[in-house]
């Protein structure tokens, strides 16, 4: 069985439902009054700091002009919580809502397992089943009927151990970084392995990331008409499963620019190629890889065959650890 | 045989050289008074400036924020000639430079009726090969290899008939349309079957649009390593080949919104779906399909079996006409 970004989403789908739940605490709306203030001083924060200076300097050694500045980020685990891998939660309330009109499904992988909650079946399923999952309860439905079950989704569902809505649970640390690399010129995007669609559905509220710079797994689509007019159906056909050497594929096809900044995280190494893409730039360039080593604020694990953190070290990128690089986590946090 | 872009595009390559040669008028440099001066008075230029005043009047009926103020133009014939093709005159370049090292292509079509100037083959070549030329004149390079071939094209190459820069042939009205719009908060895009990594290297110097907004027809890339980084190469494998419903379908990837304007132009039928897709909007919307019926500036020509133009009368689409509406039509007249 390879290890990969949904093998491992699907394992760890039904654990947090198991961790003791902890009570999230309110804080009151303030102003913000330092561009990277939820990141503590060090390295990594100096890293950045000089970076973009850096690249803003006019006349300086490494200025990058305003059109070159494209900065790209992993989703799940880079920008917000990935346990449980929320794509995969919204997947699974589709599954319940398409579950009673899809009766066979009660006897074939992996559907039974989760209907069961074999968490040994789902542990090792292999990736065929998943993506059949995973394609089955995103398909079949008109662009503006997915947006509109997206919305509901992200409107009511909250997550089993923070209690919050799941679009609360965005890094603090790294939405400041999203918003500081756009405040100097930069261009933002999302490159992830979750659903494009799902993702653009929220993008802009929580990130101030528009749905055009969302680059995720795609599906093919189908027009119909409704009503009159021409509208697009998703099918279940994969377009593209924009995960390891897809991204930077997908960063060609959607940006058609090398990234200067990209930031991805410790779990399945499937944003290795798209920080190696990174900085194969022209321009000097920065990669960062967000390490969960915070048990107490969020999650804390590893990836298997370190592949991520292999590459870091080898390579000179910036491993972000959210315990010691961060002065919280999410913003309901203190 | 079926009448396509590709088909009109390659029967269409040698006609233009063996029409007589205009010289190009040079006018100096002026400030632009008004911001559509090229279009002349009358019921398409009302359109226009009645819908962009709609469309950003805060409080009125067709009010459109600004992040749903979406525009995609097709680009060969809509905003820049295309006879011949540009993206097939550069093919035919790249396609003299590989030649020598492919020397079986004497023996094959279309590539023999090429080397022959066979007219009567080209005119009725099946859409296998003319794909296969156009594929195979775009592959086998890397992304900076590519780009700088299309850069020096863009540098050098010139029209047969207008003895112009290729890329000096681009619609004045329509270029004043863009700046228009970007003016008004829209977000302009490309979206058009020429290939895209072609059209990118020269967007955003001929109309003020950036590489990330222009869509096309698309290559499967594959990694490589150079000198240690990671590279993207083109492959012979188309990936999207973006005419028809693929435009709504490749909007949808790259942009997630429905296009409240879009431009066409009346040739093979290939922007219809495109212009359906935008009607569709949930806001009031603009459709432009531009015709070509200025032999005298341009070019004149009809499209077969008429469906452009018969699809604009029944849904009321705008159909501009290049001798009526245009005071002129490209930079250089007057």
């Amino acid at each position: 069985m390879r290890t990969t970004y949904l093998t491992l989403a699907m394992s760890a789908i039904l654990a947090p439902y198991f961790e003791p739940s902890v009570e999230p605490r309110v804080v009151a709306a303030t102003g913000q009054p330092e561009p990277l203030a939820s990141w503590k001083d060090g390295p990594n924060k100096k890293a950045i700091v000089e970076f973009v200076k850096g690249v803003t300097t006019k006349g300086g050694a490494h200025f990058v002009p305003v059109e070159d500045r494209v900065a790209t980020f992993d989703n799940d685990g880079t920008l917000w919580c990935e346990k449980p891998t929320i794509e995969i939660t919204f997947a699974l309330e589709n599954f319940k809502v398409m579950l009673p009109k899809n009766p066979a499904w009660k006897d074939k992988q992996p559907f039974q397992a989760i209907i069961e909650k074999d968490k040994e079946h789902l542990a090792h399923a292999d990736m065929a089943e998943l993506i059949e999952f995973f394609v089955a309860t995103h398909a079949g439905m008109s662009q503006p009927e997915f947006n509109e079950s997206a919305r509901k989704f992200f409107a009511t569902a909250r997550h089993p151990k923070f209690k919050v809505l799941f679009k609360e649970l965005t890094y603090q640390p790294m939405v400041e970084l999203v918003k500081y690399l756009q405040a100097n010129s930069f261009r933002v995007y999302i490159c992830s392995g979750g659903d494009m669609d799902t993702m653009r559905s929220v993008a802009q509220e929580i990130y101030g990331i528009p749905p055009e710079n969302v680059i995720g797994t795609s599906f093919v689509y189908e027009p119909r008409e409704v009503e009159g007019k021409l509208t697009l159906f998703r099918t279940a056909k994969l377009l593209s499963f924009n995960d390891k050497i897809d991204k930077p594929k997908n960063i060609w096809l959607h940006i058609g620019k090398r990234p200067i900044l990209a930031a991805g995280n410790v779990r399945s190494g499937g944003d290795i190629e798209m920080l190696r893409f990174s900085q194969g730039s022209k321009y000097k360039s920065l990669q960062l890889m967000v390490n969960h080593d915070d048990a107490e604020r969020e999650f804390s694990y590893e990836e298997k065959d370190r592949a991520s953190l292999n590459a870091s070290e080898k390579l000179g990128w910036n491993v972000v650890s959210m315990k010691n690089d961060w002065n919280r986590v999410f913003a309901f946090q203190k």
